[in-house]
């Protein structure tokens, strides 16, 4: 555990204490990663002078969660079996005790209730909120998850690409990433051909690409825990059709439009009003997404027309811009950046393989 | 949504009748599944006549969730964003509503509580114990997920393993049972090497296999939401030490006597204390385990020493027993069978690849 994690810690007393809450449980798996570093902790308790971990279980507390343990940090050793969010509730010495609503079941919050004495409030995310503005580490983590990314994408289209089924390239991508040093897919990536194409959330199918189609390739990498998204289109065959390279050049203008809105202090609605002038003006309907990322793939802040608030410096971002033509097929172009204040220039984007029309 | 569902359906209604129960929030994925057959569905309504589906946000009501409709089961409407369980539990006509306490978080269960007029009871995981009993459909899905990790290990075991790292034996096995028709793996395959070998849960890792290793690989596949485990032990080089092929054949020994307890009617206990008691003669300190599998790769019942009542005919289950010796390494075997009537020949082994100690 490292003095990153120690200061992430102060950061949620601070404002629990702020709140009034005594203690914090935190069970959301997640969040209890982000504040202690260990992927071997299944729940802890911030007390106003320490924190209790409970390891995970089939994990031995002398193990893993806390060779360099520092001062103030405990560990709890549970019976294999017990509730840990019940067991550390049990070691509360304060009269407010804040949990994590979004995540504890009914069944667990009934054995934390019986637990203690203290009153229970809900955190209502505050490690969320706290996690949104990443530190320079963790920009340096998306960085890499970023690169890997580029990488096996780079490697997949200097291959043959026609012929083969969507769920093949799909895991080839896979593969190549954690070839490169991934801990693994940031998603399962999704691979959509033809009439596919365009569309998010589409999942792999066994259909073969053929010439001509476009090919809609959904993407990231997982690294050291850090996600990041990436969607490229292209394609397949000599020459792209007129519509193609015409329907291409709109999307992308909409999705730089709505890249270029993400400096610091904008409004959380400006990537999407930025696209929807540009796909107006073309008068095409287009679906515009965008969220923050990091140790999730969709994580505080969102970027919808109803989102309130201002951007912070050190915010990573997806931005996605998708058409979809039925029965011929779509573009969808998305990147991870760095919501950067104007005066440095701006977002920094991360995902920075090409998002040129390449006809392969 | 077949007839299979329905019945499914109608089992759910009768234990709940039984209960007082007059209707059932089930919002569990794995649940949702089991009673619908679609993935594209996040929650349902069991109410004394029908059934109403809150289809998964972005999916529209008429994809999908049941093209194939029938008589009695309704599509809810909802608006993105809102609450499911909250819009079902609106529509509870009934008094007492039934929801999974062990699934629906704190804050989920204020919005659902806020919307209906019907008092909340847990359902005690009643669809978990009704899972546990498969019908000979679900088997033959886990029989087919169990030929394509026997398959999978099979070719890999033609190829050469020495120099290659645990990370990369693992991802070739996943890659293969894609292959060979697996939606993907059960879980994330584990391979462990030389002083990793033996373990359970052991994470692949950049270890590379080295002339004279124990390998031990734990694998199943995912077939059309279906799930298989098998382990297996191997030694790498054409002859293994005296003390690998004794500890192979004492471990060897150990799981064949709990797998040969599986027969209906029989203790959840009986595989763990067949087991101990040749581990007890030999010596050896060990890791038995054991629990039902199918949906998920441990869901009830569980094999223990403090469970209770009786194993019943038609249910899946994993049996595994390890040893590991520090700084040598280790032996583990696993099979997932089916609990069948001794006059009906005793437990269906799934796992058919061969558990003989074979030097690569």
């Amino acid at each position: 555990m490292a003095e990153v994690h120690t200061e992430r810690r102060e950061r949620l007393r601070a404002r629990c204490a702020a709140a009034g809450i005594d203690a914090a449980l935190v069970t959301r798996p997640v969040n209890v990663r982000w504040l202690t570093g260990a992927d071997a902790v299944q729940a802890l308790l911030l007390t106003r002078d320490g924190v209790v971990l409970a390891p995970a279980e089939g994990v031995h507390p002398e193990q893993g969660a806390a060779a360099d343990q520092p001062e103030g940090v405990e560990l709890l050793r549970a019976a294999p079996g017990a509730d840990a969010a019940a067991l550390l509730a049990a070691r509360c010495r304060g009269a407010v005790l804040g949990f994590e609503a979004h995540d504890l079941t009914v069944l667990r919050h009934h054995a934390v209730a019986a637990a203690t004495g203290a009153r229970l409030t809900d955190l209502e995310g505050a490690v969320e909120r706290l996690r949104a503005v990443k530190d320079e580490d963790e920009i340096a983590q998306l960085r890499i998850a970023a690169e890997i990314g580029d990488q096996a994408l780079g490697e997949l289209l200097e291959s043959i690409l026609v012929g083969r089924t969507e769920r093949h390239l799909a895991m080839e991508l896979e593969r190549r990433m954690v070839d490169h040093g991934a801990d693994g897919a940031a998603y399962p990536v999704r691979v959509g051909s033809g009439d596919h194409s365009g569309r998010a959330g589409h999942r792999a199918t066994d259909r073969r690409v053929e010439d001509g189609d476009f090919v809609t390739v959904a993407l990231g990498a997982c690294y050291r825990g850090y996600r990041t998204s990436a969607t490229r289109t292209f394609v397949v065959g000599l020459a792209p059709a007129d519509w193609q390279v015409e329907l291409h050049r709109q999307v992308f203008e909409a999705q730089r439009a709505a890249r270029e809105s993400l400096v610091a202090g904008a409004a959380p609605d400006s990537a999407e009003l930025a696209a929807r002038r540009v796909l107006d003006a073309a008068g095409l309907l287009g679906e515009v997404t965008g969220q923050g990322i990091g140790l999730e793939i969709a994580e505080a802040p969102r970027l919808g027309l109803q989102e309130l608030g201002k951007l912070d410096n050190r915010v990573p971002v997806t931005v996605a811009v998708g058409v979809h033509l039925p029965g011929r097929g779509g573009v969808r172009i998305e990147d991870t950046l760095v919501v950067r204040p104007s005066e440095d220039g701006g977002p920094e984007l991360l995902t920075i393989t090409t998002k040129e029309l390449l006809a392969l």
